[in-house]
């Protein structure tokens, strides 16, 4: 008798989603492992580095409750090259279990699913509704300035705070990699707890955003965090981040305060031509120039071995002619970022940071990029 | 005054296919290069590793002839970013080339063409036609086969020849790692120069399949050998290859003569019965055992860490029991050659190489795969 069945491409969807922090660290065997439970009418998957930790709740049926550790990389392997048929799993001595699906039979060895480490606890009342679009699109602008050094362990992840702004209150993303940083505020929406600012790493962000894009993306998510935890329920997903300690960058002072040169330029002119004048950047430094004339803007880059690029964008300007250079990727990154069809691009010298914002800008939504400047 | 102008797609186009050869060795600064010819109405481009040399016409409006030798990756990158419109190049002083499209201005540094390596010299009458789709198939259904071990020179190819079979001419080709072993017949078509035998590069014949991938599939090619290269031309594109000096091994007497346990089996049901039960075998060995019984075929592995799987496929069988191991993945690979919706496999005893054949056979085509035994 099978102590549960369930549905193939129920089980692979569930533990794809797992792939990627299942046995991303092997220091503990069990790490490599997923914990199953199987109870009333649900198998529950648990995968788990220690920082970053996720269950997810499949539909299945259950005829003698259980639990099992088994590997997360050969599970998956396996139930991926099954038959669209119903998988029966029986528990064996030793933390074995026995797969059959089809013609298929499978022995697999296991761990003592007692050895496995338990998630931080939460509990299911205390979660916050917020927009799931909401959280997906804060992610995306603002997850690409984050560190990935690892000896800036307070920049790896992005800082979640509340802001009162001319009396509203705005739900905040903040990250920056001490180049440039990337802030967006969304009006209207609380969570307890994160007035003193959260730093959530960027892996497990990332991770939230792949499960994001697997769910249809309207609809809610629930948020809830303590001391030591974030916590993000998606359907049927739950993931657990431990949250970074240590002190987030002063970034407010960083803001530029007095960039009067603003020009406004179609977000996909500007990004074909960084994409262009990019390619004769040199690969170390990654620099454009762009220089500030009447009416236009000239961009332009030099490659010792290779050659040189320049290109020409009209827009509206009468200031000035200045030159300032930034890196290239940077700019490209950050352009990307924005959703509306023209940018305002804000500078002051070749000296100072430049900013950029959507145009026009919403009152309910602010978005910020801002670019230190580099010497060309 | 623009001394050629070439539609960017076009030049895109053309500049695709040479990055999987130019610039592959970066020894000699100028193989990193492509050069470039533009007279009468064409652009003719050229790159090389040495071993295997690419020529693409492509259409241009030529304003003034000439020559530039210009890294292949770097022209590559800067076209691909490139508006689609025309595109302007001009010589410029210093083997230097001054590239204009749409608002983008590119100064892009050259070497000097004269000392790009000239491909072997051929002659466009000398080319046998070949059906395209002829050629193609028969390097799907060997290529996978050859070695990849550097220390196997002369099995790091694909054997193509002549064979008279029946009084028939047949085209073959013939690769082999040493563990496996392909081979396929096509009638009547004859190159001059193959009776004795010709070894191609791996390498080489993947980059004819990438470039045939590209065109309709349908149509002729031009096929022409020499002493030292084959040439391979397909539409306008020209391939240049450097045959490998060596005997290829005595391969016919590997092929087996009694193996009279035959089985039939639907080709699709196999692969992903392999599939399955391979994911239980071990990495380094990979190995299945196959156990023929009455009517059956059971395949089943064995993991040390990981477990074991088996399951059994239904066919017409009604010899003596024997179990044979065999690398999983160099079934899988031969079985995936084959087109026909059921194949024939001949096997002997745990000790001899088993053979693959298509169900039906045709007599214009022949295919076989034989695969040696392992201990398992």
């Amino acid at each position: 008798m099978a102590h549960f069945e369930i549905d193939k491409k129920e089980f692979l969807k569930g533990l794809s989603l797992m792939q990627g922090i299942a046995g991303r660290k092997t220091t503990l065997p069990i790490l490599s492992h997923i914990y199953m439970e199987w109870k009333k009418n649900s198998l529950f998957l648990t995968g788990t580095d220690l920082e970053t930790g996720i269950q997810e709740e499949l539909n299945a049926t259950i005829k003698e409750e259980g639990k099992a550790s088994i590997s997360s990389k050969k599970l998956y392997e396996i139930i991926r090259e099954l038959p669209e048929q119903t998988i029966q799993i029986q528990k064996k001595e030793n933390h074995w279990i026995h797969l059959k699906c089809g013609k298929s039979i499978f022995n697999i060895a296991g761990l003592d699913p007692e050895e496995f480490p338990s998630l931080p606890a939460w509990q299911e009342k205390s979660f916050t509704p917020i927009p799931t679009r909401m959280i997906r699109e804060m992610i995306e602008k603002t997850v690409f300035a984050a560190s990935n050094e690892d000896s800036r362990y307070h920049l790896n992840g992005i800082l979640l705070t509340q802001q009162k702004i001319e009396g509203k209150e705005f739900l905040r993303m903040v990250a920056t990699d001490g180049h440039r940083l990337s802030l967006v505020d969304r009006e209207g929406q609380m969570i307890k707890g994160v007035e003193k600012g959260l730093i959530i790493p960027k892996k497990g962000v990332l991770e939230i955003k792949k499960i994001l894009g697997e769910k249809d993306g309207e609809g809610e998510m629930g948020v809830f965090v303590n001391n030591t935890h974030a916590f993000f329920k998606m359907g049927k997903s739950l993931m657990v981040i431990r949250l970074i300690e240590g002190e987030f960058p002063e970034y407010e002072q960083v803001i530029p305060k007095n960039n009067d040169k603003k020009l406004k330029v179609g977000k996909e002119i500007l990004y074909g031509s960084l994409k262009r004048v990019s390619t004769m950047a040199s690969e170390r430094a990654e620099g454009v120039k762009l220089s500030l004339k009447k009416n236009v803007m000239e961009l332009s880059s030099y490659h010792q071995d290779f050659g040189d690029a320049k290109e020409e964008v009209d827009l509206q300007y009468e200031g000035p002619s200045v030159d300032i250079g930034f890196n290239a990727r940077y700019l490209i990154e950050a352009i990307q970022s924005f959703d509306t069809e023209e940018i305002l691009l804000e500078f002051k010298d070749e000296g100072n940071p430049g900013m950029i914002r959507p145009q026009p800008s919403q009152p309910s939504s602010h978005q910020i990029c801002i670019i230190m400047p580099m010497r060309i």
